[in-house]
C-alpha cells in the first residue's frame, strides 16, 4: 500500500521546502520535487500545510505509582492523547522502586506497555537503587534498547540517590555509552524547607514553589556537571526550568562536555503566579521543578535558539484535580507532582514560531529531529527522508483552536491551558505508515504502537 | 537528461543514511530509498561512497588586487580548483577602493567573473569608504544579490574603516536586514607592533605573528560584537584564529546575539611554527590574522563542534612564492598577505571526520549546509533535497592522496600541505547536474558557472 | 607648635578605635592611647567625633580650558572649597594641548597653581599628543613628581589617542612603572551618534546621555585593558560610570591584572532622570561619561565595596549654568562638561556609610588612604600615623545640613545636589598641621597649600 | 612595666613606616615618631627589623582525636611552636562528636586548653550533629565568645553534614551573624572513589590525592556558596587547595556576596609529587584536601593578591610519621589526615614577600589583621596601634634559616620542609606585653595565654 503526500511544505531542522513524500508500507520511500510522482494508493493533498516528522516526546510518565496514586493515563489513552496532537513516538520512563530488579521492572513497563499503545514507544530506565546488581543490569537494559537512565537528586527516600551512587552509575555509563537523564533539584535542602513552610503554616500550593528556589536547581545542575566531568559521563538535564540551572548547562556546552538539557511547555508559558491561584487552583501546576518568576520564560526561550536547551519533552504525568491534586489541600507537599501535557506540545512550540520567538526549524528541531539523535532513534524517527518511518505529521499553521478539558483527549480532569487561543492545529497523523489521525477523527489503534530498540546517542563525540 | 546516482550514503547535517539521488537537468528532483528508480540517462553508481551537497566556501579572493600585485588565481582557475576539491560553490569579495563607487566596483566584479568561472558564485562587498552614497548603493547591491558587506579593523589606510564608519554601515545593515562581516584585528596598534619591529632589524616572516598577538584579535572581537549589539546589526567574524576572539564569539552567542563566525583550514593546521622555517619559507604561510601557536588549534576544533564557529571557509588568496611571496624579503610588512587554499578545504575538514573531531553531520554542516543557509542560498545550494540545485559530490572516504604543489590545480607554485597524506578523496563532482570532475579528469568548463543571487542570512530571528 | 587632638574615633581602613593624635609642625608625631599626652600648645577635643586622614581628590580640574571656555573654579577657590569639604590634598591635570610640549605644559600648570592653592597639590598629566618628544617627555615629567599620565578615548581632534599612540604610551609607562590614566568611552563612534541626534532635531540635554551609551564606555574599558594586557602597563580606569566597565574592570582584576577604578559621587547619587530634568536644566548634569540609568547605581555600590571600584574622586570641572552651560541651548554637544563636586565628596560618601552601602573603613580608604598609595604619595599622605603629614579632619558624624549653591563655597551658580540633606559634616580640617577650617570659619590661606613630588602606584607586583 | 620598641619599620596591612611602639602593662599605649619617648622600663632596638603585629593562625587543632589517634600537639606544645615562629594567637577546633553535646564540648575543650598555652587562643566550634539543641547551643557559643562554627561536606558518619543540616545552621548563623566554616569537598564521591582505588590495589599515599580530585573540591565549594546565598549566610571555606574551588569563591565575592576564603601554606610549597614520594613517605603530606599538581600553586598566590583568598592559616594537625601516619602502611585511607605547621607560616609567607608573590603588607593582612577583623579579634588583635594587646612580633627580614625536624619545636617527627633554606627569621615575640621569645630563646610559659571571647565576623555589611 503506497500514500502520496503531495503538495506541502516539507519540514526539516533547515526549515521548508516544497515537496512530495511516497509512502510506501511502513517507510517513506521517495522525497520529491511535486509531481514527480502522481498516483498511490492514497494521495493527501497537502497544499498550503507543513509536513513534519511526528513530534517525539521524550519524557512521559503513564501509568506511573506516585505517592500512593498513579498518573491517570494509561499507555492506551496518553498515547492516544498524544497522537492527536502531532506526537508518533514517546520515551516513557519505567520505574525502579527502591529494592526491587532493573530488569523486572523492565519486563513490568513492558508488560504495560506492550500492545497497548497508538503509537511507537521506547523506554528509559529509572535507577533508584544503585548496586552492583543494577549495575550490572544496565548493561542487559542497553542490550535491550533501554540506553538512557534517569536519576534524581531530589525525593529522598523514594527516587533520590547519593551523588556516590551517581557517581557509580555514571561510571558505568561512560563504560558503555549510554546517558545519564538527572532531575537536578536538591532535594535534601528542598525538604527541609518544604517541612519549615508546612511547620509554620504555609500549606498552599504557591509553597511547593517557594521551597524549591531556582537556585537549589542551579546547583544540582552546577553538581551533576562537575559529576560527569569526573566520570566522562554523557548528560541529559531534564525538565530544566531555572535560569540558574540553564547558566550551568551553558557554560559546560561551551567548554565542549557532553552535556545537553532539555524544557518543557509549562516553564515557557506558566508562572508561579498559576501557583498561587485561590481555591487550591494552584495544585493543578504543581510539579518537580516549580513554575519559577516569569522572567525565567525569556532565558529558556534563549536557551532554546542558542542551543543550550536542545529539547522539548513534556514531562507528561497526569493527576486529576478531584481525588488527586486533592490529596494535598492540608499540606502541599501531598499533592501529586506532576501536569498533563502530551497532546499539546506540538502546538504550543508552534506558537513559539508564531510569536517569532523560534524558527521553523528548530520547531522541528527540537520537537522531533534532535530526541531522535539524542535516545538512539535516528533516521529510523525524527525526520522526512527515504528509509525513514512514516510518522508524518501534516499540520495547518493558519488554523485556529482553544485548548480545554472538554476537548482535549487526555484522562484527566482539567487542563493547564484553559481557554487558551493557539493558531495551528494538527490535520493528519500517520504512524508508520498508517493514518491514524484525520479530518474525520482517530483512526488508529492501542494495539498499533511497537517498541522501539534504541540505540545510543548520536551527539556525543 | 536525467543522472541516478546510486547506492551512495548520502550526507546532511544530521549524518549519513543509504539513499538514490535522482537528477533532472539542473535540480535533484528526488531521493529515495534504494531502488526506486532504476534507469536513467546516466546511471552513477555511488556504492560504498559519500554523496554530499557541494561544498561553498564563502570567502576567496581571485585576482585580488594586494599592495600591488594580484593574488594569482583567476576566476577560471580558481573555480576550477575549488571543483577538483569538492567546492561548488564561491562566494568572493568584491573590493571598493577608496574613493571609488561601490556599484562600479561590483560591476568590474561581474565583468571579471561572470563567464569565467567553472562553478557558481557570488559576491560580498568589501567597504573600504563610507559614506553617503555608499551606504546608500549598500541598498542597491541587496538588490542585485549581494547581502553582505565587509569590513575591516586592520589595514588603515588601505581597507580599515573607523568604530565611526563601522557604526554607520551596521545601522544600515540593520535596517536592510543584510549582514557585516568583519576582519577583526586591531590594525591600528598592530601597525605600531611591526613599525617597531622592522625598526629593531626583526624582519623575518615570524614577526608578522608576533607583531599581531592573539590579544589584538580577541580585542576587535569584542569591539565589533559591541557595535553590532548597539546597531542591531548582525555579525559575522572572518577568518577567526585566535582563542580570545572565540571568546568574545561564544559569549556574545550565549547571549543570543546574531553573531557568527568562521575559521579557516590554515588554523585548524598550521602554526606559527611554520612561520618560522628558515630561508624566507615562512612567508608561504604570512596570511592575516596570522597563524597562531598550537594550542589555539584545540579551541578552534572545540569551537566547531559547539557551532561558535559555524563555518569553514578558506580566505584563499595565493600568492606566488617567487617574485609575490619574495616582495618582503627585506621586510616582513611588504610580503603579501594571503595563502592558496580553496581546493582542500573539503579533504583537510575530512581529516577531522577521520580524526574524530568533528562528526560527519558537522563536516557537511560547515563546509555547506551552513553557509548556504548564512549567506541566503539554501536550499537552492547546501542540501541533498529535491528541488535543490544538483550540486553534488560523490567522496570516497577510503582513498588516499598527498597533498603537493605538482599535483594540485591552483595557479600558484607552492603548497601550504606539501606532503601532507590525508584519508579521503574527491571522485564526482556534478555543479548545477553537470558532471565537472569524474575519475576522468576535468570535464567542466569556466563558461559553466553563473552568478547567485543571494538572499538574507537565514539564521537571524 | 604642637598640637593634641584629644578623645576621638581615629579612622582607618580597618574602622575606628579611640586614640589621642599629637602634631608637631606639619607632622603627626604619635598616636596614642587616651591620656598619654595631656598637653600641648593647642587641644582639641574630638570626643564623640571621628578623627580622620584628609581626603585626597585624585580628579579635579580648576581652571580647565574646555570649549573655548574654563572651569570657573581657580586653584585657590577650589581648594578652599576642598578644604571645607575636607579634603586636603587634590590631584588636577595639567593638559597638553595637541601640538605643544608636555613640559612646557607642566611648567604652565605650576605657574598657576604654585602659591594659589589653600591645600597640598599634585599633578597627572594629560597626554593628547603622543610623539617622540612628548613620550621622552614622560620621563622628566616622573621625575618631577608627575608619575600618572591621561589619555582618551573619547573627543577625537581634542585630547582623542588612536590605539596606537596608546600603545606607545602604554610601553614607556611599563618601561618607567608609571600609570596610565583612561578616559574610556569610544568616542569615535559616539561622535557619530551625537551627530545624528543632532540632525535629527534631539538638541536636549538628555541626548548627551542617549548618545553615550553604556555599552561604548564598556567597550573602550575592555580595550584599554587589552592594550595594557599587550604592554604590561598599570591601568586607572577614571571616572567609570556604567555596569559594563566595571564587569570588564572586575573581570581584569580577578585574573590578577594592574587594573584599577575610580568611580564618582555623581555616578553613585544622580541619574539619567536629572538630564531629562526641563527648561535646559538637565545640561547642569552634562558630563561625560554620562549620568547612567539608576540600576548601575547598585553595581557601582557593589564596585566599591569588592574593591573594583578602589577610589572614589570627583572629576571636578565646574561650569556655571549662566552663560557657560547655555552655550549648549541649541545643541547639546555644545554643553560645556562637567560638574561641580570638589566640595561635596567626603560628605556624599559618608551617606553611603550611614545607608550601609560602605563601612567606616572603606570611607576612608576609598576616599583618602587609597588614592594616597595609588598615586605615590603614602605614607606620606592618607593616613594618621607617626610620620605623617599632619592632614586631619574632624568629623562629626551625627550633624545635619543641607547641600545648597547658597551656602557651598565652589564658585558656580548651582549646585547638582541642591536640597539634598545629609548626616554628617566637617567640624575640622588640618592641612598640614594648621587648621584651616574650624567651627569659626575657614582660618586657611592659599598661599599655604604645596606642590606633591609623587612617586609610583604602590599596588603594583 | 613599659616597653620601648625603638628604631624598627611597623608594619600594617598599607606597609612599611619607620615608628616606636610604647607598650605600657599588656597594651600597646604609643605608635610614634622615633625618639619622641626615649626611656621605658625595658627598650628593645628594633633598627633593621620589622615590627608587625603577632600572626593570628585562624585553623588550628591541637590535640584532636582523629580516627583513633590524636595529633600530637598538645596546647602547651602546640602554643609554644606557634610563639616561636611569631604567631601571638591560634583559634583551634573544639569537635562536637555525634551525638554529644556543643556545649559540653565546648566545656571540654576549656578545659585542655585553658591553664595551658603560652599564646592567647580561641575556638572555633565544629558541628557534626545538627538538630535542634545543637542549633539552640549555637546561640549560648555565641554568647560564650565562639562566633563561627565548622562543618563538613566530607568524612561521612564522622563530621559530615548533610546539605539539610547545612542550611539549618546557616540559618541560625544568618539569625546569629555568625560565620559558617566550611571543609568543602564531596566527601561522599570521594568515598566511592577512594573504595574502588582500594579494591584496585592502589594502596599508596598519592591515591590519597588522585581519588580527591580537585573538581569535587569546586563543586562542594559552589554547593556550599549557593546554601549560603539561599540562607543569607556568611561563609568562610577553609583550607583552599583548588583552582576550581577559588573561582567560586571568587565569582561570589564579585557578585558582593559575604564569602570567603583561606588556603594554607603547604598548598602554596607543595604539591602531589611529594605524596608520591617512595618508602611510603609521602604519608607524611596526606591532609585533606590534598596536595594538588603545582599549576594551582599559581592560581593560590594570585587568589591571594586579588583577596580572593583573605586569610594564610596552617590547618595544623601534627601526626608523626612513625606509629601514627604509619597507620595507613596498607591502605592510604587509614593514614590520619594532618600535617604539622603552626611553626612555619608567618616564615613561609615572608618567602611570598621575597620573591614578589605579595607586598609586605599583604603578609602582614593575610597572616594577621584580616584573620583578626575575619574573627572579631580586632583591634585587640592584629595590629599595631594605640589600645590593642601587646602581641608584637620583632621580625629580622635578612636572617637565613634552614626548616628541619631537628630544630623545629613543634611535637612532631617530621617536618614537612625538611631542608627548605629560607630569608627571614621571628628575633623577638611579645605576648601581651611580655617577651615570649627573644634571642636567647623562649622566656614565656603556658600558663600565660588567656581566652579570646571573640565577636563577629567584621566583614559583613
Amino acid at each position: 500500500m503506497t500514500t502520496l503526500i503531495k503538495g506541502g511544505q516539507v519540514l526539516s531542522t533547515t526549515g521548508a521546502s516544497l515537496a512530495d513524500v511516497l509512502v510506501d508500507g511502513e517507510k517513506i520511500i521517495a522525497v520529491t520535487a511535486p509531481g514527480v510522482f502522481t498516483e498511490a494508493d492514497e494521495v493527501i493533498d497537502a497544499t498550503g500545510k507543513y509536513v513534519l516528522p511526528g513530534g517525539i516526546d521524550a519524557h512521559t510518565h503513564m501509568e506511573m505509582p506516585f505517592g500512593g496514586t498513579h498518573s491517570v493515563d494509561t499507555f492506551g489513552t496518553g498515547t492516544t492523547a498524544a497522537a492527536w496532537g502531532g506526537t508518533t513516538t514517546i520515551i516513557d520512563f519505567a520505574v525502579q522502586a527502591k529494592g526491587t530488579s532493573v530488569l523486572s521492572t523492565l519486563d513490568k513497563w513492558h508488560e504495560k506497555a506492550d500492545g497497548n499503545c497508538a503509537i511507537d514507544y521506547g523506554f528509559h530506565m529509572i535507577i533508584s537503587d544503585v548496586n552492583d546488581t543494577s549495575l550490572k543490569e544496565m548493561e542487559a537494559c542497553i542490550d535491550g534498547g533501554v540506553t538512557s537512565f534517569k536519576m534524581f537528586m531530589a525525593y529522598p527516600g523514594v527516587f533520590y540517590s547519593t551523588d556516590g551512587e551517581i557517581l557509580l552509575a555514571m561510571q558505568k555509563a561512560r563504560e558503555t555509552g549510554s546517558t545519564i537523564m538527572m532531575h537536578a533539584e536538591n532535594g535534601i535542602a528542598i525538604d527541609q524547607l518544604a517541612a519549615q513552610a508546612y511547620a509554620a503554616g504555609r500549606i498552599e500550593p504557591v509553597h511547593h514553589s517557594l521551597t524549591r528556589p531556582p537556585e537549589l536547581e542551579g546547583e544540582a545542575t552546577s553538581r551533576a556537571i562537575t559529576l560527569a566531568k569526573v566520570t566522562g559521563s554523557p548528560l541529559y538535564i531534564v525538565h530544566l526550568s531555572a535560569a540558574q540551572a540553564l547558566a550551568a548547562v551553558a557554560e559546560a556546552r561551551n567548554e565542549g562536555q557532553n552535556v545537553f538539557a532539555e524544557t518543557c511547555p509549562q516553564y515557557l508559558y506558566l508562572s508561579i503566579e498559576d501557583m498561587a491561584k485561590p481555591d487550591f487552583e494552584g495544585a493543578k501546576y504543581v510539579a518537580s521543578p516549580p513554575l519559577r518568576e516569569k522572567s525565567h520564560q525569556t532565558d529558556l526561550w534563549k536557551g532554546l535558539r542558542t542551543n543550550d536547551l536542545s529539547v522539548v519533552s513534556t514531562d507528561h504525568c497526569p493527576f486529576c484535580f478531584k481525588d488527586q491534586k486533592e490529596l494535598g489541600r492540608g499540606d502541599f507537599r501531598a499533592i501529586p507532582n506532576g501536569m498533563p501535557g502530551v497532546e499539546h506540545r506540538m502546538d504550543l512550540l508552534h506558537q513559539g514560531v508564531v510569536a517569532g520567538e523560534i524558527s521553523l526549524g528548530r520547531w522541528v528541531e527540537t520537537c522531533s529531529t534532535t530526541p531522535a539523535r539524542m535516545f538512539g532513534l535516528y533516521p529510523q524517527k525524527g525526520v522526512i527522508a527515504p528509509g525513514s518511518d512514516a510518522d508524518i505529521v501534516i499540520y495547518d499553521p493558519a488554523a485556529r483552536q482553544t485548548l480545554s478539558a472538554e476537548t482535549h483527549h487526555m484522562n484527566v480532569d482539567y487542563s493547564a491551558y484553559e481557554g487558551l487561543e493557539i493558531t495551528g492545529k494538527v490535520e493528519t497523523v500517520l504512524s508508520r505508515g498508517r493514518v491514524v489521525v484525520s479530518p474525520s477523527g482517530f483512526s488508529g489503534s492501542t494495539t498499533h504502537g511497537k517498541f522501539l530498540s534504541r540505540g545510543l546517542n548520536q551527539y556525543l563525540i
